[in-house]
């Protein structure tokens, strides 16, 4: 098992917009699974899972990895091909032909997290939005960018347990994106927006 | 459900120092499900996911939601209390009394990133690596600190999924660090020493 895979097919990407796909994808992240055992898991039936696991086997996100054999039946194993899935920013960003459904929804996702900005004490006035929604995306783009450009990089598999992880890629994209001048430039102005709209 | 819940007592946050307790979690955070659910899902023996649930209840963690009778077997079912849990910084840095070992672990964290920086290409000399582990330490205590400043300001229930979710509180993040002048020299100073010793 790969630690990361970067998505960058909008077909394979498109997979992972069904809630049962991620939850399959979740579970064989962490440990090899039948197709009995994820449908009783994810409570669906099982001619439903052995579907998405076809399509999920085709697209190259899980494999086999061994069959046991009970009685008259043939249990599968199956487990996700990587770690961690990316889907790529030249996908998010429609940077590739068929990708526009693609970066739409991800338009959608940096809107609704300007709108819940309240939830955290900030109070957007209606003409702010706009500017403060193009500034949210530059600066999720420029991070995706800078993490994809870190696991393209990898050079070994790494020895360390999660929390170890996240630490060690935190790290390494805020070097990045520290260094980066355009970063820097849209921290400030979103500092700048920012400034005096927090409720206390 | 809450959508975060912040650990400050050592004898709680301990309770995540065990992979059965941490998967338990994990799951009833997504659904609740009863121990005879768990025990097949994680393949451990009923006493043992019974025994605990009950830890997990009694620290505030798990709560029942309701029974279901089935003939003569009362099933009860469990979710998590909230959808996170954060261990606080306090907590990893050892500034509350019965902490230390939690801090430890926390250094061990630390350390294991800086010696997988390699697997990244960086190849840092054994003289360089106290210093590094130090300001990892450092800029990790202040993500930490940023984080849980964050969350405790939380003014309402988040009404959005995990992708828009993780980009606000990123970027709520990246403000308060951006805005910070430690945080500032610290970044400065860990470029400086990973200055020339990326292996291309």
């Amino acid at each position: 098992m790969k630690d990361f895979m970067i998505i960058k097919d909008p077909k394979v990407a498109r997979l992972f917009a069904d809630q049962c796909r991620r939850d399959i994808l979740h579970n064989l992240r962490k440990r090899e699974m039948t197709v009995y055992q994820l449908a009783r898991l994810l409570e669906k039936n099982v001619s439903s899972i052995c579907h998405h696991l076809n399509v999920l086997e085709k697209a190259g996100l899980v494999e086999q990895t061994r069959t046991l054999i009970k009685g008259n039946l043939v249990e599968k194993f199956y487990r996700a091909t990587a770690k961690k899935f990316i889907i790529s920013y030249t996908l998010s960003e429609g940077l590739i032909p068929d990708s526009e459904d693609i970066a739409k929804w991800s338009k959608e996702v940096c809107k609704s997290a300007v709108r819940n900005l309240s939830a955290f004490g900030y109070d957007i006035p209606v003409e702010k939005e706009k500017r403060l929604f193009e500034l949210i995306e530059k600066y999720s783009s420029l991070k995706q960018m800078a993490f994809e450009e870190i696991i393209s990089r990898q050079k070994k598999p790494v020895k360390v347990t999660g929390p170890s992880l996240k630490i060690l890629l935190s790290l390494l994209e805020s070097i990045r994106l520290y260094e980066n001048e355009e970063f820097r430039r849209i921290m400030n102005e979103i500092c700048e927006q920012l400034k005096g709209l927090k409720v206390t």
